[in-house]
């Protein structure tokens, strides 16, 4: 893949509309735009730096569209180089000739996220925004919205960047002090790396932590529905999403697999997860469903633990909720006591969430306890959160070389052995703004864009 | 609906993309894309005329996206009103965030085809040009587009309204005379009037006749494909799709109901249609199968009727040409005699294409006899051809009433009455671009469109 060719994509979603963009960026954009352009009264059409220019479009000799073309000089683009946008009729036909002809004019078609690569191989920004900004194209919900726009604007990459900086002063006049290593003399204060070791040990930890949120609000918070059969889980289920997703029958046991839903409350996507009901059997179907009940628990961030308000309360929690709390392996999560059918009947039990799907009593206050968990997990955080798996990955091998040195210090270690793991700590850092990155990285993370990003 | 206010929609086709663009169109579309946007250092925008200006879009007065936004002043706008495009990230959550911003902020979402309705009564486009659009945003061939592109462009509207000014000019003398009737004077030259009614008669009787051809271009040239059972029919299909797509067995009778596919030789649209096979029978399912087959052949503008090379031609031309032929009720469709299974056998007769579809042996022969005959059909006309319903009803009224004045004035009828016949052709005349355009007609003719366009 050269960088310095003239690509060009069609940057608008697929399929039909009333018009759709194509982007030229290179070095020949102009001219290819140029080449192909007349003006309506069949002049040669030159364009200016950001003047929106309505022209006839020419391809194989024959008019193909009325075209607003606008050119972009470098470096201010959006890839740092000259961009012509070309807005045409939205027609598939129109479209693929439009390729059709940039392309036996020369132009390559873009690979995914290629412009986004040449913004970033041109400086226009750095590894983590480039990845912000095909988060930002994937959003769906406020939240993650929120999350990729603090990334795209800088958010903790320019943090860690400063900290690094700092960092790399200081193990330069380490490495300065083995080139003098005869004569024992400290360049570097101890002290002051001490510090910047331990100030970016703290923040590396704090980003590693908010993974588990971060990655979670990204992908929807799981929220999982458990209980006896025939608790009302699917009726629960059904209600939140205001349709009849799961079958709902009074034969126990009529949910037999997990049943995911995805939906929006306040801005925040949830994943909502209905189970087979929890039971003692042998039949191995049913086994089969509970332990995908189980794992369901483990995994969510939210569990509704349903009480059919029907029984005896007593008889509920010394069975059910030791068994499903039983099978909890993690802390870090919230239970909910829900009594359904409450249009039924009363509970004997003070606590809890009382429901009734029938008349929408308590369905409300089931989302509010929603909203607010997710709230107070965000509430002791900064804004800065870790959504992307390739940093969190990068930034544990941080925080494992950052303890190495820390230890080392302490026992006062040689330069040369200390230089080794800050080298370790350095290059795992500069992977996260992509000060350095190989090409396998670039290509991970550039094939995640739609084409024409 | 009004046509005062401010309109904003989507125009880039519906999903996540690298980009999308909304337009707003009306009075407040200048003022409502400044007040939402900043420069990315904080300070307030001010649009200038066909600039691309690079700002920071806040809604609910928080940061939503980084945007392009371009101003179109009226009236060189496509609406011919003040038009700004917002060229912002393709998320379907910003694209939805951004309607309801601008909802929020006194714009009502689009109707389908609004701008162009708008640009329809802001005469920057005819009716029929107006039409057009929604045609060549539907375009999926070259030929559909060459069409619609002719229509855009003017084509036969503006050659109809010369004739109807000159028309409408005759025919204000011709009233004029019915002010002075006592007076028994002459002012429309009548060998003038008789000119243009037979100028006009010519040209829209050869619309009228373009219309088979060019709507049959339009929504695909129908061809069908016919024969006894068991000769190759759904082979034949495949064959020219490249895929499986009917069923092929040996046991004769395998097709029972029609099958239509689309398909694209050199930029013209065909619907192929393979049929059931004709013979005697007399179940009732296989009657009702060649009913359908019969109705194919009749509707189709290409016929290939298939020989197996193993029957002697003879008994073939004996049993089903005339089994054939005599179910077809119109003329003008080509029918082509097609000998198969020729790897099996050597058909005994000159004549037709020979073709094996387990060789590939003349199927490129049967593409290119689909082509000619397209090709054929279109040169003996102009460029002009009429591909809308709408424009043929209204033309054919045209015609009707052109017919009752010339005969009028063969008989020499008095102006009160020729002006009756007149005024009708003049209606349904001007109902073609829309110089007489009720809200009904209107209605029919955007809600073709998609929204934003």
């Amino acid at each position: 893949m050269s960088h310095n060719d003239t690509i060009c994509a069609i940057s608008t979603p697929a399929g039909v509309g009333g018009i759709a963009v194509l982007r030229l960026s290179g070095s020949d954009a102009k001219v290819m735009a140029e080449r192909s352009l007349k003006s309506p009264t069949g002049k040669a059409v030159r364009l200016a730096d950001r003047r929106a220019c309505f022209a006839h479009l020419y391809a194989d000799g024959g008019f193909l569209d009325e075209v607003v073309a606008t050119l972009f000089v470098a470096p201010r683009s959006y890839t740092g180089e000259d961009v012509v946008e070309i807005s045409c009729h939205g027609s598939v036909y129109i479209q693929q000739q439009l390729l059709q002809h940039f392309v036996s004019q020369g132009a390559r078609l873009a690979e995914p996220g290629e412009y986004t690569l040449r913004a970033f191989l041109n400086h226009r920004l750095d590894l983590s925004q480039a990845e912000a900004v095909a988060d930002l194209i994937e959003s769906q919900s406020q939240m993650t919205h929120r999350l990729a726009v603090s990334q795209m604007r800088g958010g903790y990459a320019q943090e860690l960047e400063l900290l690094r900086q700092q960092f790399i002063d200081l193990a330069a006049l380490l490495e300065l002090e083995l080139d003098f290593s005869d004569e024992d003399v400290e360049f570097a204060n101890r002290e002051a790396l001490r510090k910047t070791v331990i100030a970016l040990e703290s923040k590396v930890a704090c980003l590693i932590d908010s993974f588990h949120t971060g990655n979670a609000i990204k992908n929807g918070i799981p929220v999982a529905i458990v209980g006896r059969p025939n608790a009302g889980k699917s009726t629960l289920l059904n209600a939140l999403l205001h349709e009849e997703r799961a079958i709902v029958s009074d034969t126990p046991g009529t949910t037999r697999d997990t049943i995911e839903e995805r939906f929006f409350v306040d801005g925040i996507e949830f994943r909502i997860i209905d189970t087979a009901g929890l039971r003692d059997s042998s039949d191995p179907l049913e086994k089969m469903g509970m332990e995908r009940t189980y794992k369901a628990v483990n995994e969510a961030s939210i569990v509704f633990i349903l009480h059919d308000a029907q029984i005896p309360a007593n008889e509920f929690f010394k069975r059910d909720m030791g068994d499903i709390c039983g099978h909890c392996k993690e802390v870090d999560k919230k239970m909910f006591l829900v009594h359904t059918k409450c249009d039924l009947c009363t509970p004997d039990c003070d606590k809890g969430i009382r429901v009734s799907a029938k008349t929408g009593e308590g369905i409300d206050e089931i989302k509010r306890a929603m909203v607010k968990t997710v709230q107070e997990k965000l509430k002791n955080r900064s804004d800065v959160m870790l959504t992307n798996v390739r940093h969190y990955e990068a930034l544990k091998k941080v925080l494992a070389a950052l303890g190495e040195v820390r230890k080392g210090m302490e026992v006062e270690l040689t330069p040369d052995l200390l230089v080794v793991d800050i080298r370790d700590a350095l290059y795992h850092l500069g992977t996260i703004t992509g000060k350095i990155a190989s090409d396998d990285v670039l290509t991970s993370v550039f094939t995640r864009f739609c084409i024409g990003k």
